[in-house]
């Protein structure tokens, strides 16, 4: 058995068979064991961006590993984006990046490049596996750490001859897979308790794995119980959400808002989430978001046991039999009149179906989206976690593989498309059920905003034309056309509605383009 | 002056007046300052890769540095691919990469990551500049850096708050540019002279600078006199070809073919060039192709001085005053049938007009076109430096930036488009004069090749499913149009042909798809 093979095979004996993949000559032998190795499903894209991303969005949905599997250094930089989203949503990856063959090394042929500096900014591992009777047994370190906690990159870089040569071993691990953490620190879960006793304004602050499944409705209970308020941090990587789901209020992205939410709060819990901080800085304002005289008590971090935390914190704190309320059923009407961002989520607000997720990355387009929502029915909602725009359309490819009997919504703004706008043929391809709502305001819309912001006045016409997508403009239309999906543009908030309750109701991928205007 | 100004001016009163760039908020005061320093023309792309490798392009033609700016750490990942062929091209790229406000670090805010890892993958200079009075001086020793010899990728890391504080000081350098580089090693150049003389087979390997412009010329009468061959590795940066020029016969990619091309020599003398070796390893082949008992001369590096060096050997072997046979003008008659890549590039020889730039990233569908073209009206041909697809459509439009009075071609094929394909949009937006040659043929067709040749056999449908590209297939007149360019598609010879000439005559870019069965 080569080295391939045993890899292959030793990955689908512990639960990774899907690999998002965009392969060169480095790694043929791995796409050969495809066929050797059935239950590994390949999913071909034609660019890294969109491989990574959408092992982070399977990841997301599943709480599995996904493996990709890159091309040398290049493929590995062409991914590194979402790669970076995902590790700061802590989705497990296992990034498979082909090399040169060890014996080719000594003649830096025109690919070779130290695939190592590239992997470690957003990995926790980083091998480069070296024997070929080893491979099997390092794809289960790797994935391993990938698992974490906290859940994380791991890179695995193998050579062309390790892949090839015989003497593959199948490696075995039981056991291996997500893991509970470490235990909180007994003083901060005693101050946290204690905060949560003391009548004073406390706040508990969910990240990460806080916002999903039935540990939301646990934590909400929690915070009912004890008379906290339950906020979210700005992007985590799922939000279980919609009617009959515990009401849950994420910090805004612009700081100034961010702030206003945060005021008066004396104790803020953080439950896998970090200390609130600003998305980026700006000239004379504070970075960080935490009120003066408040106390942070940093109880959950994304290595530790969030579930057994918030079991003891509830214990300690005596609030185990709240019953918070959940929300309540509540869709908005059809929109009429002129298309705009606003009418765009009412109408998803409207037509949302039960279970579907939605990968948000609408940005300033968006903003009403989450409003608009509250009551449809349950959902999941991913947000842009790394702030690497070019995440919402990968991220919904893989969130379709994961969850192949659920809708999935992309809310998707004209420029972050654009980075990774190869999603749409493989969504295609697999003929995944996912829906692009793309909202099309022909800018760089929150640039535009943030060049006021961060103080970069007088801003001419030489700068704000570098925002400005117009001329030409973008036709998602054509784009969809030769991607291979079915689209259709809307200029009223009529024909967005029909549009997208056709789209809803087809099996398979398509586009609605939303040409509406800037909302900022 | 804020520290984004100060550098703005000091890079343009030092050459540097284009940017290519996908800016974001940490990099909005470099954007402002567009309106203060008119003399820097800001180019905008979708994605980050189009940046790079116009920036690549731009330096081919022009043999200067532009700036790129790129967006924190997913945006230098974005942009990788194509710094690493411009590392290869040796091209000197000065690489602004916008970093959080040095304040906002100990926040890890979500797009923050280790920038500076990332560079060193491509970059022979690394620096996070950390004043405002000091970034004119850290720009200068950036782009010293980028021009060496030899020209390099140099990454200038810019912290949000250095760019945007008071106290920048434009900073100043005479001479700043290409340069020299060091005088050849004498006892090599000896022994190179004296295989010249011997009478032995001996052949010139040209690379890098060597294979374009008059030194080529000089190089090439040098051989002729010597009785010498000529010969030039696989994918240089720019050859100056066509009729009137000396031909120049490129080592195959196929290392079997090299092999046999450099079959019986017994010295091979190096000028801007590496030893030849394989573009991969295959199991069981040799990396190395240089012929048992043939001798290496490495006689110019990068880094040394290539016109000295010729000129000594030159006078050293006695050779000064050959004249060598330059190609006679000869073009191909209108092609007619089927369409198929070899009637492609039977048509562009045909019509390719004098001075014309093409970025050759034809891959297997491109195998035909220096044969097509030998005989054309001179021009100059960009090859695929680095081995990382995606560069294509970049380098054109870094080209037509750079020569605007000259009509570029790209030959590019399905796959490789799709890494950048947003290139097509910065070409219309800034009118370019670029005709794209599309070779569609539905699949990785270099991947069924090279399955076979690493021996990955034998190969089963659900590995060759990763490298077919039909299903959907992908639809470039629909592409292009989406992204703003006029665009035909043939399925002929003469509805090409036609076509292409259309293309070529109008002003602008456009996109001529050529539907053609795979070659191999």
């Amino acid at each position: 058995m080569n080295g391939a093979r045993s890899l292959v095979r030793t990955l689908v004996d512990h639960g990774v068979d899907v690999c998002f993949m965009n392969p060169g000559t480095s790694e043929m032998h791995f796409v050969a064991a495809l066929d050797d190795v059935p239950e590994m499903r390949g999913v071909l894209a034609l660019f890294e961006g969109v491989a990574t991303g959408a092992a982070d969005g399977y990841a997301r949905m599943s709480d599995r590993a996904a493996a990709t599997l890159l091309h040398l250094g290049p493929g590995l930089g062409n991914g590194l984006a979402n790669l970076h989203n995902a590790r700061r949503a802590h989705s497990p990856v296992l990034a498979v990046v082909g090399d040169h063959a060890v014996s080719h090394r000594p003649y830096d042929a025109q690919l070779q490049s130290d695939i190592e500096t590239v992997a470690r900014n957003v990995s926790t591992f980083v091998r480069t596996s070296a024997s070929t009777p080893r491979l099997g047994a390092d794809a289960l370190d790797a994935l391993a750490a990938a698992y974490g906690p906290p859940g994380s990159v791991a890179t695995l870089i193998l050579p062309a001859d390790v892949s090839w040569s015989e003497g593959g071993a199948v490696a075995s691990r039981p056991g291996l897979g997500p893991a509970a953490g470490a235990a909180p620190d007994v003083a901060v879960l005693e101050a946290a308790a204690a905060a949560l006793r003391s009548g004073e304004p406390t706040a508990l602050l969910l990240g990460g794995r806080a916002c999903a499944g039935p540990l939301l409705d646990a934590v909400a209970d929690l915070a009912h119980a004890a008379g906290a308020r339950l906020l979210a941090e700005t992007f985590p990587p799922r939000i279980g959400r919609g009617a009959g789901r515990p009401p849950l209020e994420r910090l805004a992205y612009l700081a100034e808002f961010a702030a206003a939410q945060l005021e008066g709060v004396r104790h803020l819990v953080l439950l896998d989430a970090k200390s609130p901080a600003s998305f980026f800085a700006y000239p004379g304002k504070p970075s960080d978001l935490v009120p003066a005289g408040c106390t942070v008590h940093p109880l959950v971090g994304p290595a530790d046991d969030l579930v057994g935390a918030v079991d003891a914190l509830a214990e300690l704190a005596g609030t185990a039999a709240g019953g918070a309320p959940r929300q309540e059923a509540a869709v908005p009407g059809a929109p009429s009149g002129p298309l705009t961002a606003q009418a765009v989520c009412q109408s998803l607000g409207a037509l949302l179906p039960e279970g579907a997720i939605v990968s948000d990355e609408g940005n300033t387009s968006g903003l009403f989206a989450p409003g608009a929502t509250a009551g449809s029915p349950p959902h999941d909602w991913l947000t842009l976690t790394g702030g690497a725009i070019g995440q919402g359309l990968p991220v919904a490819v893989g969130a379709a593989v994961a969850a192949p009997d659920r809708r999935v919504v992309v809310l998707e703004s004209d420029g972050s498309a654009m980075y990774t706008i190869q999603s749409w043929w493989t969504m295609a391809r697999e003929g995944l059920d996912v829906t692009t709502v793309l909202l099309n305001n022909h800018s760089y819309a929150v640039l535009n905003m943030e060049l006021d912001r961060v103080g970069a006045e007088p801003a001419g016409p030489r700068a704000r034309a570098m925002l400005d997508l117009h001329d030409p403009d973008l036709d998602f239309v054509h784009l969809a056309t030769g991607l291979g999906l079915h689209a259709a543009r809307a200029e009223t908030a009529e024909r967005f509605h029909e549009e997208l309750g056709r789209a809803l109701a087809t099996p398979g991928p398509s586009v609605v383009e939303a040409i509406v205007p800037p909302l900022l």
